[in-house]
């Protein structure tokens, strides 16, 4: 077995020439929501990188992009994926990164004259945003079986296009049935997205599981009233109630530990200063890496309703907006990454991945895994999202390696 | 002395009358925002109902407008008062009933053919809601030397008008200095705007004080960071710590029995159901009757502020938007008006008044006092704003006697 090299400067000049397609005219960042004209000319540049390397290239009926590495034989890949569709105003990591790394590792094969023993296929995998038509991650929902094909094609945007007609119109609607290519394994490489390695000052995630997310949208209804006149006793308060929900829920995630409790949108009406609020709207983000510590977390929260309902005299409604089950990634691969990590001599720690990724559909259908790398500030969805080269290519040598471990490299 | 007997019906109809003017195209409310055309169609009513009444019509440099029944001498006049200016599709009953009440009175000793022992001035002061141009309560402010009379002029409004220009405009920039007519005493009647006489099935609120109003915006500065991958001990939460002030306010209140604390406007920045809020801002109401305890609640209020900004690692501002002290009406004439409601067999109450009300301008240089009635379900500055027609003549039946009890009715 060679020694694979991967060209880091290859790596890193792909990153930033993906970064200037869709850039914003102000502010630094891009935007290359998926099935726009930008998403489109993302598409062809990562089609031309792939022509480049001789891969064999497959579009399936979602979009989905797939470029291999033949092997001698015809079994199953090792999958390597991740997304090059980016929310509005994005830094040029999110997703574009693990896409690339995935053709780093193919180049190391093409530049050493060498053949891996199984193929390697590359996965672009459509609309992982879901910025302009839900769910998120639908690409790899798709072709993990997940969501069917024409559900996916009829979803409308609100701006009342729908996907199919778009996903056509710039020309990657192509002929493979969703889930036609298989793989054996699957890795994705993606920056953390969060603060945990930064704060720990620690190069390489080894990521286990990913926590399921249960979204709630809540809805209170009281009386608007005067804020001068109606004592407090005579109060049916749906902007206080809708705090006290947020206070409390801060409070079980702090004593938790695991458990994350978010309120990102809140609204209230009439929103004027002397007026009891009639109604407030507000969301609640619960996660949490084990299925039932999330389920704890939820019923928690639907018995704090219940009891605020009654003592303020509010109605309060509720609608489940999104929820995904914790994924535990396969353990053999999570090792194989913590192994590389170590023979590199980078420092590593086993970690959760507290956002959605391809990797947790795709674990639907085969073994997967994937490997974080540091975000400065915890940054991300954002211009300002960092993270420093050096850390980039720690994250594609132990990708490569991890590769390298399972399929060797013949000349 | 004669008995003076209410003109109940021509009340009635006149406060029908006058809120029909300004009527909005749905909902069933009325719009008669200070100095706009509508406010000019509710003024000229007026003072042709004043002109009915044979009354000596003044009007002011900032538009208040005056109609006085003279008595033979030449004192200073009790002064009835309130305003006509409305919010945006407000009820028919908020100011105006005040001031038809007072020519009500006027009428009664006309019909009577009696004179006073004092002259009775009925008084519409300018711009008491402070929709357009603040501060509201403005016309008396500037009557009782609170605020300049040019400062008023001046004001600007966010649509970009002087509000001078609009009262030239439509034709109330009388040529009467500001406080030339002093009164000797002031009576202010008005519905309660606020559920306690309801609830309590009480007919009349001898209104003895009126509550210390402060008013704060808070701004909470904190991070924006991504709810799945942020761990709560690393969070800076706008939106938590703004929760939290609501909570624990909502408990000094509980707690207190007399503060009033109350949180009408909420925002989070950037709204986004999986971003932690970089920004919240919100109003504090703070209201009690006494001055130390409002002045408690303030500093439990910045003590608060300062401990969440340390323990959640948040920058937080505040700005004094509104302070008013609280008001001790005159005793003298807080019993007169008990001793009528007992005369007159009507149930009433000593109460505070949560609202801010002209009278409390006035209170700064004469003897003042206010008369409440219910108003149904405590609502007001909406289209539902209701007390039932016997209940506002049993206001204005207060109101009569206590002023024939004060200045006799000779023939």
């Amino acid at each position: 077995m060679s020694e694979l090299y991967l060209n880091g400067p290859k790596l890193l000049e792909q990153i930033h020439a993906l970064g200037k397609i869709g850039a914003d005219a102000l502010g630094g960042g891009r935007t290359r929501i998926a099935f726009t004209d930008a998403d489109k000319a993302g598409r062809d540049q990562l089609v031309a990188w792939m022509h480049e390397l001789e891969l064999e290239i497959d579009v399936d009926r979602i979009g989905n992009i797939f470029g291999t590495l033949r092997a001698c034989d015809d079994t199953a890949p090792l999958m390597i994926g991740s997304h090059i569709d980016s929310v509005t105003h994005a830094g040029a990591l999110d997703g574009c990164y693990g896409v690339l790394a995935g053709l780093a590792v193919q180049r190391a094969y093409r530049e050493a004259g060498a053949l891996p023993a199984r193929s390697i296929t590359v996965a672009a995998f459509s609309n992982e945003e879901g910025v302009r038509y839900q769910p998120d991650m639908m690409g790899s929902l798709v072709h993990a079986g997940g969501l069917a094909l024409q559900a996916a094609l009829d979803t409308l945007s609100s701006d009342g296009t729908r996907l199919g007609d778009e996903l056509r119109r710039i020309g990657y609607a192509g002929d493979l049935e969703p889930g036609a290519i298989m793989p054996h394994e699957y890795l994705e490489l993606h920056i953390e997205q969060g603060p945990i390695l930064e704060a720990e000052d620690t190069l390489i995630g080894v990521v286990e599981n990913l926590q399921g997310i249960s979204w709630q949208q809540v809805t209170v209804t009281g009386n608007a009233n005067h804020a001068g006149t109606t004592p407090t006793r005579l109060r049916h308060d749906a902007g206080y109630a809708a705090c006290a929900v947020v206070t409390e829920m801060r409070r079980l995630a702090r004593d938790s530990g695991t458990t994350l409790a978010t309120t990102g949108c809140m609204r209230f009406e009439p929103d004027v200063i002397n007026v009891i609020p009639r109604r407030a709207t507000f969301t609640v983000d619960l996660r949490d890496p084990d299925e039932q510590r999330l389920q704890q977390a939820e019923t928690h929260l639907a018995d704090l309703l219940r009891q605020l309902a009654e003592a303020e005299g509010v109605v309060i409604e509720t609608e489940q907006k999104v929820r995904l089950e914790p994924v535990i990634f396969d353990a053999t691969l999570a090792n194989a990454i913590e192994a590389s990590a170590g023979r590199l001599g980078l420092s590593h720690r086993r970690m959760t991945s507290g956002a959605g990724h391809d990797a947790q559909m795709i674990a639907r259908i085969a073994p997967a895994a994937m490997i974080f790398v540091p975000s400065r500030g915890g940054i991300s969805h954002n211009p300002r999202e960092h993270t420093d080269d050096d850390q980039l290519l720690n994250g594609a040598r132990v990708l490569l390696d991890v590769v390298t471990q399972r399929l060797g490299a013949r000349r």
